[in-house]
Order: structure tokens, then C-alpha cells, then sequence
């Protein structure tokens, strides 16, 4: 389907809502459990999706529309995370990610984009030219892939539990 | 990890209140889109989770602790939704599953099940004998599996609006 602000919008805000619903006062084997070395727990997600709400989405937003020739991102710290949450409480996580996203999606409110200004372009490090549109839809489908990323190593946390069934559940992979 | 029916029942008990934050009063669009021919919505497969609730877990579970040596499971009809429930509001969708799931769980938690019922077992059509416990544990993982399917769904609807960034995303599927 075509980008639209307001079905945008409509993901955006109900994801600090969904975890929070989903992982506070879940057992904390499901919180950390991840998939292996170098993979993350559901824990490491919401602390990616905080730094991305701090130095990725709206920073990027407010520079494609800025005026002048260079419009330029940064590239984003996908691994900021691991150095600078890992002491936090989830609790506190999910705070920090609710104040986060409401007060991004309160200032993108605050812009009143109108369709001209979806087509404005900004540079991306190795995408080259992107539109603010495109850039706004990848930010619900980045939430909507580490949605679906926290219940699929959830499920792989039963791996071994499922025993025999291990083949009719593609969650777990191959 | 080990299968705990504490844990499990953690995940089970909070995947109504998370689908109807998540989907309640979202535009159609994300409810309805699936990914293709003979593929899902998300509309659908919360139309699966109440048939699971209907006529899946908890039967299967009755099964294993009946006495007697017939302990054979009958084959789940994985479409029935797909005939039945076309019809439905979303509204009502989520209100009915977090009706029988919430009554499962009560029944569920009056068996009192202890160690060694967990070990007690049925047998799958297909996969022959299996425990109590891996019953259960698949229950949850089900759960899981497709909680990621309704992300990775919805994230599919913007494989076109993301641009570039599609190579980015693994959830897009190739």
C-alpha cells in the first residue's frame, strides 16, 4: 500500500504500548533469552529501538527538511545498546521508550507534513537519495521487524521444548 | 529452556490484551492486508488463534490426561476461520478470543497439573507420541509464531513505500 501519515502514525504510537503490555513483568528467561552469541533478547531490542528514537528517525526527518543542499545522515549506531543500556532496568527501558517515541511523533505531528513534503529527499551513507516518505515508512516497518523479532526468539526458547512439533513451527527456523 | 507452565502461561495469558492493542482501531488496511494468494491477514490468523482455542489446545490436553490407552489427538482443521469467521468485526474477533483463551487458562490452571503429569502423553496423527509438556510448550510458541507473522505481514504492506531501504529489511522477506 501507499505511504499515509496517519496509518504510519496509527503503528508508531501503539508500539511502546504493545511491549510494554507484552514484556513488563514477563519472567525474566524470556526477557534476556536471545538466539546465540552476537544475536539480542527481547531486552537488547528495546534498547535498539530507544537509540533509534534518540539518534535515527526524527534527527533524519529534521534534516530532510532543513534547508540548504546537504542533507546528509549520520549513520546510525545500531550497537549503542550493548555499551550503554545493559545496566538499566526493563521497566525503566520501557519507559525511556514511550517518552521517546511520544515526544517524536508529537514533534512530527508539530511539522503538519503536507504531501510536497514527502517528496523531499534526503542522503543516506549507502542508500543514496531517499523521500521523507520512504524514510517515515521504514520507520514502522523497523518496529514491525523487531516486533516480530522479539516473538521469534521468544518461540526459540522453546526450541527444545516443543520436541516433535519443532517441525510444523517455522518460528523456529531451519 | 525447560519448559515451566508458570512461564508459559505468562505468554499465553497476555497475547489477547496485546492483539487487541495492537489491531484495535487500526486502520483496515493493516488489518486486512495479507501477503498474497492463499496467504493470511491479520484479520485471519487471529481467526486461527480462536479455532486453536476452540478446538485445539485444550481438547489435546483433555486427551492426555483421560485414562485409558486411546489418547489419540483428532487432526486440527487449520481453515475452519477461513469458512466461519469471514463475517466477523475485528471487535468481535478479539472479544471472543480473549474470552476462550481466558477460559482455557482457568481451566488449564484448575488441573493443578504437577511434574509428572507433564510427562503423561497423547498421540499426534502425525507425529506419533508426544508429552503434555510439549504439548504446551508448543501452545505458547503457536502463540509466538504468529504474533511474528501479523508483524511481518504488516511490515510487507510498505515492501514498496520503504524504497531503498527494502534491502535493509530483513523482515520484507527476499
Amino acid at each position: 500500500m501507499d505511504f499515509d501519515l496517519a496509518h504510519a502514525v496509527a503503528v508508531l504510537e501503539r508500539t511502546p504500548r504493545l511491549l510494554r503490555m507484552w514484556l513488563q513483568g514477563l519472567p525474566s528467561a524470556w526477557v534476556r533469552g536471545d538466539e546465540g552469541p552476537d544475536t539480542w533478547s527481547p531486552f537488547n531490542v528495546l534498547g535498539h529501538l530507544i537509540d533509534g528514537e534518540e539518534d535515527d528517525w526524527m534527527v533524519r526527518v529534521e534534516i530532510v527538511l532543513r534547508s540548504g543542499d546537504d542533507r546528509r545522515f549520520e549513520p546510525f549506531d545500531r550497537f549503542r545498546h550493548l555499551r550503554e543500556r545493559q545496566d538499566a532496568s526493563l521497566g525503566e527501558l520501557l519507559d525511556r521508550f514511550a517518552e521517546v517515541r511520544a515526544r517524536n511523533l508529537e514533534r512530527l505531528r508539530s511539522l503538519d507534513l503536507d504531501p510536497s513534503d514527502l517528496l523531499r529527499t534526503g542522503t543516506h551513507p549507502e542508500l543514496g537519495t531517499v523521500t521523507l516518505a520512504q524514510l517515515l515508512a521504514t520507520w514502522v516497518a523497523h518496529d514491525l521487524g523487531h516486533i516480530a523479532q522479539i516473538a521469534r526468539v521468544m518461540a526459540k526458547q522453546y526450541r527444545g521444548a516443543v520436541g516433535p512439533w519443532q517441525a510444523y513451527l517455522s518460528v523456529m527456523g531451519r
